[in-house]
Parts: C-alpha cells; sequence; structure tokens
C-alpha cells in the first residue's frame, strides 16, 4: 500500500492506494468522528461493494443512500435526495458522509457534506479509474446545472480518500478508457516522461495490470497533491489541471449530461488543445499526432461528434468557470508537456480548430 | 455613521450602520473585485429600494434578480433561480451579488455566492430589523429544507455589511416586532445592562425613533461580531445566539414556513426558555415575567400556537442542528442575563414547559 499526504495545514489528509482496502476498517475507522455514518453510492456500485463497505464501518449507525448512476443525475434535485435521507434518519452535524462510487457520487456526497448542517466531514472511496485519479483528490465538490457543468458547489476537503485499485476489475471498459484519458492529462501538462512512461504501458494499463494501474494512480495522486497543496482554490496553477476541459464541457453539455462520458470528451478537449497550439506554433502537427495514437491505444474518441454544431460548442465555451470578462482563458501548451492558462491566443485559429475538429487532421 | 468590524483574519469585513447609507456608494464600491454585480431581491423590496441600489452601483453591469417574498421561499428550487441568472446573464467568477431584504433574501444569497462557481464575492444589504441586528452579520447562510429549517447551507462570510436604518420607516410593524425579539435575545443571552435598557426604551423602538434604532443595532451587531470572532463556526460559544430558537425552529417548521415569523417564533421560544429554567429553579416566575412584558410591549406573541400540537413540537426538536447523538441541546437561563448551552435538564420539565406552553403561566 502506498500513503500520500495532500499538505493544505489543519485541513490535511491522507490518500491510501493499493489491493485488498476495502477489507481493512484500520485506514478509515479513525476518520469518522461519532456513531454516525452515511454511505452514498449508486445503482450499480451498491450490488457490488456495498455489503463490503457497510462491513468496513460495522458497529456504526449507517444509513444507506442509493442514487440513480450517470452524470445526468449530478444534479440539485438528486441532492436533495442525500438531504432528505440524513434528515428522515435524523443524522447530526457530526455524522461521516462516505462517497463510494464514481466521480458523480464524489462530488454530490462531497458537497452534500459541504452542505449538511453548513458541513459534517465525509470520506471518499473512488471505484472508477476517473475518481481515482482526479475527483477525489482535492476538495471541488458540486453539482450540474442545465446551463453549465459543475456550476454550482463548494471546495471541501475530505477526511481521507481510500483507493481500492481492487474496484477497477469490475469497471467496465468504457469507464476505464474514461479514466486513462485523465492520466494522459498529467502528462501533457508538465511531466512529459509520464506521458513516455504511458506510452509504454498503454495496453498494460488497459488490461488492467495491477502493478501498472497502482503506479500510475499514485503518481497522478501525488502530481494532484502538489497542484493543490500550491493552489487549493484554483487562483492559479491548479487552472492548469482542466486542459482539454473547457472543450471538453462544452461536448458534455452540448450532448446533454450522460451521453459522453467525462474522460470521453476530455480526451476529444485535449486533441483540440493539441491542435490549436500546433496552428500557433507551439507544439508540431507529429506532436499532436503522438496525443491522438495514445488516446486511440487507449480507445477513447479524438474528434468533435457530429451531434454537437460548431456555433454550440462556441456558446457554451462562453460558460466556462474560467472566463474572465468575457474572455475564454483556455489550457494550452506552450510546448510539448508543458501548459499554460492564456488568454492570449488567435481567436481566429480556435475558430479554425473548432471547425476542423470534427474530422482527423491530415 | 457607525463603523464595527468582524475580526476574522484575512476574512475580516466592515459593518456599516447610520442613515442615509444607501446613497453613498463609496462605502460599496471598494468591495467589488470586477464589472459584474448582480442584486438579489424579492417582489415587497425591488419597487422600495431595487432603483436606489441600482445607483449605488452605477457603472457596474447589473443583473437583478426578484424573488418571491417569504420564508416558504427560502428553498433549494428557489435558490436555483438564482443561478438561472447568474448563467444565463455570463456572470463569471469574479460577480459579486448584493443581497438587498431581509434574512430569507440575505441567507439565500448569501449562500449562492458560496456555491456558485465553488464561491464568489458578496455584500449585504439588509433591510429589515431582524435581518440588520442579526442574520446579515456572521456568515450563516442556506436553505430550508421540508424536514428541517437552516438545514442545507454554508459558513460563507460577506465583503461588507452596509445597515442603513431608514429603511425600516417601510418595515411593516409585525416585521419591526419580529426583529426586536432578536434584540431582546441579546440581553437575555449575556447582557442585563441592556435588556434593562430594552425595557426603558420598548416605547421608543417600536415607535422608530432613528437613535434609538441606531443604538439597539450597532449594539447588537457589536455583540454579534464579538462573538463570531470568537467563534466562526459554532463549535462554542456562537451556539447561545440560539436562545429560543430550538423551540422556535419547531414552530416554524411545524407552522409550515411564512404562517409565523421567525422572530415571533423566537420570541415564543425565549419565553419557553425562560420558563423551563424558572422549572429547574434558575430564574424566577417574576423575572419569566419581565421577559413576557417586555415581549407583550413589542407587540410579539408568547404562547405556542393552538395549531400545533405538543407530540409534534417534540419531534421537530429532535432535528434541531445542536441535537448531538440523539440528545437535545437546549440554550437555557442559569440565571437572569446569563444563559448556556446545555444537555444537563431534566427531561420532564422539557415536557412540562411544552405542555403548559400554550397559555401564559399564572
Amino acid at each position: 500500500m502506498k500513503t500520500l499526504t495532500v499538505a493544505l495545514g489543519e485541513r490535511s489528509y491522507p490518500i491510501f492506494i493499493g489491493q485488498g482496502l476495502l477489507a481493512n476498517p484500520e485506514l478509515v475507522r479513525p476518520h469518522v468522528r461519532a456513531k454516525q455514518v452515511c454511505i452514498v453510492t449508486n445503482e450499480t456500485i451498491a450490488p457490488l461493494y456495498l455489503a463490503q463497505t457497510r462491513a468496513l464501518f460495522s458497529g456504526f449507525d449507517i444509513t444507506e443512500v442509493i442514487l440513480p448512476d450517470g452524470e445526468q443525475y449530478k444534479t440539485l434535485d438528486v441532492l436533495n435526495q442525500i438531504f432528505d435521507q440524513l434528515l428522515a434518519k435524523r443524522c447530526d452535524r457530526r455524522v461521516t458522509l462516505v462517497a463510494l462510487g464514481g466521480g458523480v457520487i464524489g462530488d454530490m456526497t462531497g458537497f452534500a457534506a459541504a452542505c449538511y448542517q453548513r458541513g459534517v466531514p465525509f470520506i471518499q472511496i473512488p471505484t472508477t479509474l476517473l475518481s481515482q485519479v482526479d475527483s477525489s483528490v482535492g476538495g471541488k465538490t458540486g453539482v450540474n446545472h442545465a446551463l453549465g457543468k459543475n456550476m454550482i458547489g463548494a471546495f471541501y476537503q475530505p477526511q481521507c480518500v481510500l483507493i481500492d485499485i481492487d474496484t477497477l476489475k469490475t469497471l467496465e471498459d468504457r469507464q476505464l478508457s474514461a479514466g486513462l484519458a485523465e492520466v494522459v492529462k498529467y502528462g501533457l501538462i508538465n511531466d512529459l516522461p509520464f506521458f513516455e512512461w504511458l506510452e509504454d504501458k498503454a495496453e498494460a494499463l488497459y488490461q488492467r495490470d495491477p502493478s501498472a494501474l497502482i503506479e500510475a494512480v499514485a503518481h497522478c495522486c501525488q502530481n494532484k497533491a502538489d497542484v493543490v497543496a500550491a493552489d487549493e482554490q484554483e487562483s492559479g496553477v491548479r487552472a492548469l489541471l482542466n486542459l482539454g476541459h473547457t472543450f471538453g464541457h462544452a461536448i458534455e453539455t452540448g450532448l446533454g449530461y450522460g451521453e459522453c462520458l467525462h474522460g470521453e470528451a476530455v480526451a476529444i478537449g485535449m486533441c483540440l488543445a493539441a491542435e490549436m497550439s500546433a496552428k500557433h506554433g507551439w507544439i508540431s502537427a507529429a506532436e499532436v499526432q503522438r496525443v491522438r495514437r495514445l488516446l486511440v491505444r487507449m480507445h477513447l474518441p479524438t474528434t468533435i461528434p457530429a451531434d454537437i454544431s460548431c456555433e454550440q460548442m462556441q456558446n457554451l465555451m462562453k460558460v466556462d468557470k474560467k472566463v474572465m470578462d468575457g474572455q475564454i482563458r483556455l489550457v494550452l501548451m506552450q510546448k510539448f508537456g508543458q501548459s499554460v492558462l492564456t488568454s492570449d491566443y488567435d481567436s481566429a485559429l480556435l475558430q479554425d480548430t473548432l471547425n476542423t475538429g470534427y474530422t482527423e487532421a491530415a
């Protein structure tokens, strides 16, 4: 087992990464404050891991909330179902919420914990690769709004993160690929050696080799923990973690939540960011192809779906949280393996990138 | 004009109290971060003060959100209407929200500011006595849930609080009385000289004498600012501000939000807390009568409405945020003018207090 720490002063917390961790109560129990525990999960995960998680907290007074599965349910209305249960079961402000599932469950449970009685503790148990390498670490919580993704939420840190790699055995291939997109992202932001390691390990990862997965997850979590410790509320360097996300969120919102997985949208978004960077002459066409090829080997899409128009893309990108005074700021590649957040780009080339983003470049 | 400060390190902020402040842009403008301002108010306040407030922020890019008026609209659904407008108008994360109205508008706007894009700045312009002396200071924000009041929210501090006493000229008598209940509360918690001052000034306050109002508001705000600086997240002394509130919230929830004003419910709750304290022998029957008499002179109710049963009261009190491990903690009077938060009371006397709370004691 590997143990990392997210260093945030009195809000610091550990990340445990390994196999068989769901069977180890010693890791999580010190992080529960009182008798009440509320496990929040979804209909897909409950039959697989709810019994084990219940055992992990045996002896506590356990409430269970089972939500429908999918990004389209990451709404204020569904969030309210968590509050309904907490209040019906008379959970007080020392209850510990446990997020058992992927990014949607983690984001919603964390936001419920941030808001219930103005804040109660919570624990992340991410069961998808995407949530293990990205969303469970760093305290970004929230729900979507019909007019924009993750527009309603809070920065709210968990008590600990328990990553049991064994849960990836039951993950659908498509979800695994979506997680790998976020893994690739870390390489492209500021870690070329890791990108090269991924070019070497793409098939091992897709075939779920445990040691490759543990290494990739730990590497990504360490990278993210460092970024979060340096910039918890995203006033600077943390914004780089949104590489591919401004394009990606527009695709997700445009198609309707749930049609395209978040990681798939990010994969397409990274291709667009790479393409746009190449059009500015910052990286080469060959480097764009390296990004595309790695993503294709991980069974990920690389072009904008035909169902969403170029005009829709442009409009949706304007509601991104990184917009300032009407200007869309984008994470682009200054050189290969080194990204920056910038509004200093040629708008005509953004337009051009969207126009040509529906097909592979020549 | 009086200026107080809520001392919370880098989250410290000023409270401005006086007459004619809505005409003074110099006070609020330094607290607006960028071009966008969103004024949130309700249908009652908009015709009275929206034009002045718009002028206060002239030169900014102003969005307006006008909500229905009443505690029954302090819900997640109505909160979402604020997000709808913010997103429709493409407000970015440097937008400043302005709460123009009473406690409901302040609580909802503050919570919207806490959650929109994971946190944007906001300014409080409270227009009711209740919000001026209590809810606009201290950063408690949130909405109600059908199963409990203020159960969903955040601790989130404003950039500044602008209290223009002139706005009380248009306040309904019943709302003024409700505010006076919270004023009396400060006297009963830990400030007997202030309680005595109120016994002297009850009619002047009810007749809206400006100098009496400024003195009362400034005294309450200073008291609250001190408590909040000592205990922002209510882990200790801040809980005393809930004198009368555990009983009061049960009455509000039991009757349905909007039937009984918050301040009216608190007035009844303070009588019950005094009565229960007397039953324990901590204060005298004559002191209970002093509380009742002052509240009656301020045109406030002092007994539980007949529409809500004793059993309902008991059940609703169990969902209070101060409940811990199933035990209801109450703010009671250890002696007259000195309250404590305690679970060390005789449950039979709580039952007895509720049973007899429907009529004036002999």
